[in-house]
C-alpha cells in the first residue's frame, strides 16, 4: 500500500467531464489499496478570467487582494472533484491551503512554501477518504492567503509529497512525459524514462515547460521522485529522480531551446571599473532579468558588452540603456530580437570531453553562426539566428544520437 | 466617530462599476471619521452559477463540498472591493470567514453562527483600513467551511455588528426601506421610519423579503439597530429596532401576503388520539414544513383537518397524504393551489381591541371569503382565494389608515 500524491493541471480538470475522468483515475488507484492525495489546479481558463476581472477593476491590482481572488479557482476545482468522487460512491474530502496548514512567506503572487502540516491530511486518509488539496495557495504567518505563482500547483504537489513522505509524486499533464526535445519540431524526439533533477532544472528553465522549476528544486531538496505522465493515457511517463551513476554514461540527455529572448549590445564602452554595474543597475531596479552576458576583449580601452533579456522586456531595456549609454560615454546600443538560444543538457558532460567542440562543429556544418556561448557544468547554450532554431535542434539531436539513446 | 457595519447584497455588487460605486459610498463614510466594516454578498448571478456547476457534476452534490464551492462567490466580491478601495487611495483589507473567526455549527448549507472573534477586525481597523468581510460563510469547529443559507450575508452583518458592538448595522439593498406593504400592488404603501424586530420578523416570514429572518432574530437577541436602505440613493431608510412605547399607538404597522402556499384538506377523519401525528409525521420526515393548521369541530366522530404547505411541496404532499388517508380511514384529500395568505401585523394589536373584527368586516365588504384564520399576539392571517390578494391588501391598507400612519 503506497501513499501517492497526484497533481492534475488546468487542462486535466477543464470541464465537468474531465473532472469526472480524473475522479475515476484516482478511484482506480484507491481501489488498489493506495492512499490518495490529489492536488488540483484551477479549471483551464479560470485563472486568466480572474486576472481579467481584477484588471477591469484597476490597472494595478493590490497584490494581497489579487491572491484572495486567484485562490478561488483551485477552491472550485477541489470542491467539484470531491463531489464527483462522492457521487461515485467513495468518500472524499477537499482541503484548502489554510485547512492543510501550508505556511508560506508573505510575497504575494510568488510566495514560497516554508512549512506544511500533515495532521489533517493523515486524519482524512485514516478515514479512508480521497483527499484533494487546492494547489497554488498557502497562508502566511499572519493568516493572509498567498499564492505561489504560475505553475504553483506543481510545487504544492511536490511539497505535499515531501511533507507526507509519499512514495511518489505523479504530475499529470497533457504530454506523456519529458522528451529529449520538442517533438513538434523534431519528430525523432524520444520520451525519456529517467531524467535527473539537475537536468530537469536546466530543461525547465530553458523553455521545456513540463514542470514548474521550483517544484523540481523542491523535489531535489527533499529527494521526492516525480513521475511526469499524461492524464489522457495509461502510458508510463518520465521519472525525475536523483542522479545515478548510470546517467553519466549518456553525454547529452536533451536539447532545449528558447525563442523568448532578445540580444542587446552596448558597443565601445569605456573599459573601466563600475561600468557593468552602471549598465545593469537600472535594469535590475526595473525588475528586468538579464540572462547570458558576454564581454568581448577590450581594445584600446573600449569593450563591447552583449547580453540577453526576455523579449517582453526588450523595448523597455533599449529605452533605459540609450540613456545609460550616453551617461557612460558608450558609442551606441544595438538590439536584435531575432535570436534563439539552443542548449544541450546532460550530467554526462561532467565526465566526457569534446562535447562543446561537437556542438560547434555540428552547427558550423549547417552554416549556423554562433553569436554567444555560455556554459555550465551540465549545459552548453548557443545564441543563434532565430530562423535556424528548428534546424539546429534537429541536427544536434542527431549528432548526439538522442533518438537511439539507451536511457538507463 | 462611529463603528458602522454595512452590508451590500448581490445586486449592489453585481458588476465592476457597481463595486466601485459601493467603494465610493464606503470611503465617504470613512472620510467622516467612521470605522467601516463592510459585509458583501456574491456578485448577483454568481451563487446560481456555482449551484448549476455542482448540479452538472451530480444531481445530489455533497453538502460539505457544496459549501466549499459556494463560499468562493463572496471571496471574489471582497477581493475586488478591496482592490477598488485601494485603487482610490485608501487602505483596505478583505477577510474571509476563517480569517475573522466566524465559528458556526456543522449544518452545511444552513449553518448557524455560534461565535465571532473580533481581534483581527479591530487590528485592521486600528491600521485605519476599510475592512471587508465575506458574508454567508463560516467555519465549524473542525475547520470545515460552512455557509449560512440564502440571505446569510444579512446574518453575517448583524452578527458582526453585535460582536463588534457597532453603532449601527446598515443593510443596503435595492429598495429604499421597509414599506407598509408591497408598493407594486398598493401604490399608497408608505415607507416606515421605524419598525420593531417582532413586526419585522412577521413581515419577513410572511413574504416581505427585505431582510433574512435569522438576521432579524440575531438583531433582536443582541439589540443591534438595523438600518435598511437603498444602495442607489442617499435617502434615509427604515430603522429596525426594539419595540418602544410609542409603537403601540399604531394598531397595524404593515400588511404582508404570501402566494407561495397551497391548502390541503383531509376530510372526514376519524376523530381519535394520534390521528394528527399519523398525518403530519410523514410530511415532517420528508422535510415538508406545514404552516397554518385548522381542525374543524368534530361531527359524529369525524373531523376535517386543513393546513397549508409551500406550493413547491404541494404535489409531494398530496401523494404522501393519499396513502395516509387510506391508512387512517379518512374520506378523501382535497388540495387547492389557488390561495393566498394575507396578514396584518402590529405590536399595537396587543393593546387594541376589535382589530380582527375590522379585518374580517373589511374583507367581507368586498365579498372576499375567508377560508382559514390564524392569529398571534401581533398578527392576524387570513387565507383567501389567490385572485383577491391585491384587492385584499389594498382595502386593508386603507381600512387601517396605513398611508397616513404617523410613524413614531
Amino acid at each position: 500500500m503506497a501513499l501517492i500524491v497526484q497533481k492534475y493541471g488546468g487542462t486535466s480538470v477543464g470541464s465537468i467531464e474531465k473532472i469526472q475522468n480524473v475522479a475515476k483515475k484516482v478511484i482506480e488507484e484507491h481501489k488498489k489499496g493506495n492512499r490518495m492525495v490529489v492536488v488540483l489546479s484551477a479549471m483551464s481558463g479560470e485563472t486568466n478570467k480572474l486576472i481579467e476581472l481584477a484588471h477591469q477593476m484597476t490597472a494595478d491590482p493590490d497584490t494581497r487582494e489579487l491572491d484572495v481572488l486567484m485562490a478561488t479557482g483551485e477552491q472550485v476545482s477541489i470542491a467539484l472533484f470531491s463531489m464527483a468522487v462522492k457521487s461515485m460512491g467513495y468518500d472524499a474530502c477537499s482541503l484548502l491551503g489554510f485547512q492543510v496548514g501550508i505556511r508560506t512567506d508573505q510575497i504575494y503572487g510568488k510566495a514560497r512554501i516554508q512549512d506544511i502540516r500533515t495532521e489533517r491530511v493523515f486524519q482524512e486518509l485514516e478515514k479512508n477518504r480521497i483527499v484533494s488539496i487546492a494547489g497554488f495557495q498557502g497562508l502566511d504567518e499572519e493568516g493572509n492567503i498567498t499564492t505561489l505563482g504560475r505553475g504553483g500547483s506543481d510545487t504544492t504537489a511536490v511539497a505535499m509529497a515531501a511533507a507526507l513522505k509519499a512514495d511518489v509524486c505523479e504530475i499529470y499533464t497533457d504530454v506523456t512525459g519529458v522528451f529529449t526535445t520538442d517533438p513538434n519540431i523534431c519528430p525523432r524526439a524520444r520520451k525519456m524514462d529517467y531524467i535527473s533533477y539537475e537536468e530537469m532544472l536546466e530543461m525547465a528553465s530553458l523553455g521545456a515547460k513540463v514542470l514548474e522549476i521550483r517544484s523540481v528544486e523542491f523535489a531535489k531538496k527533499f529527494n521526492v521522485p516525480i513521475h511526469v505522465r499524461s492524464t489522457f493515457s495509461n502510458e508510463r511517463g518520465t521519472m525525475v529522480v536523483s542522479e545515478t551513476k548510470d546517467m553519466e554514461k549518456i553525454t547529452v540527455s536533451g536539447i532545449a531551446f528558447n525563442k523568448n529572448e532578445a540580444r542587446i549590445t552596448i558597443s565601445k564602452v569605456p573599459d573601466k571599473p563600475g561600468i557593468a554595474a552602471a549598465i545593469f543597475n537600472p535594469l535590475v531596479k526595473a525588475g528586468i532579468v538579464v540572462d547570458m552576458i558576454v564581454q568581448n576583449t577590450s581594445e584600446e580601452g573600449l569593450t563591447d558588452l552583449t547580453f540577453t533579456v526576455a523579449k517582453a522586456d526588450f523595448y523597455k531595456s533599449m529605452k533605459f540603456l540609450s540613456d545609460v549609454a550616453k551617461g557612460i560615454g558608450a558609442e551606441k546600443v544595438l538590439g536584435d530580437e531575432n535570436i534563439a538560444k539552443v542548449s544541450i543538457i546532460g550530467v554526462g558532460m561532467r565526465t566526457h570531453a569534446g562535447v562543446a567542440q561537437k556542438m560547434f562543429t555540428t552547427l558550423a556544418k549547417e552554416n549556423i553562426n554562433i553569436m554567444m556561448i555560455s556554459t555550465s557544468e551540465i549545459k552548453i547554450s548557443c545564441v543563434i539566428e532565430e530562423k535556424y532554431t528548428e534546424l539546429a535542434v534537429r541536427v544536434l539531436h542527431e549528432a548526439f544520437g538522442l533518438e537511439n539513446g539507451t536511457q538507463i
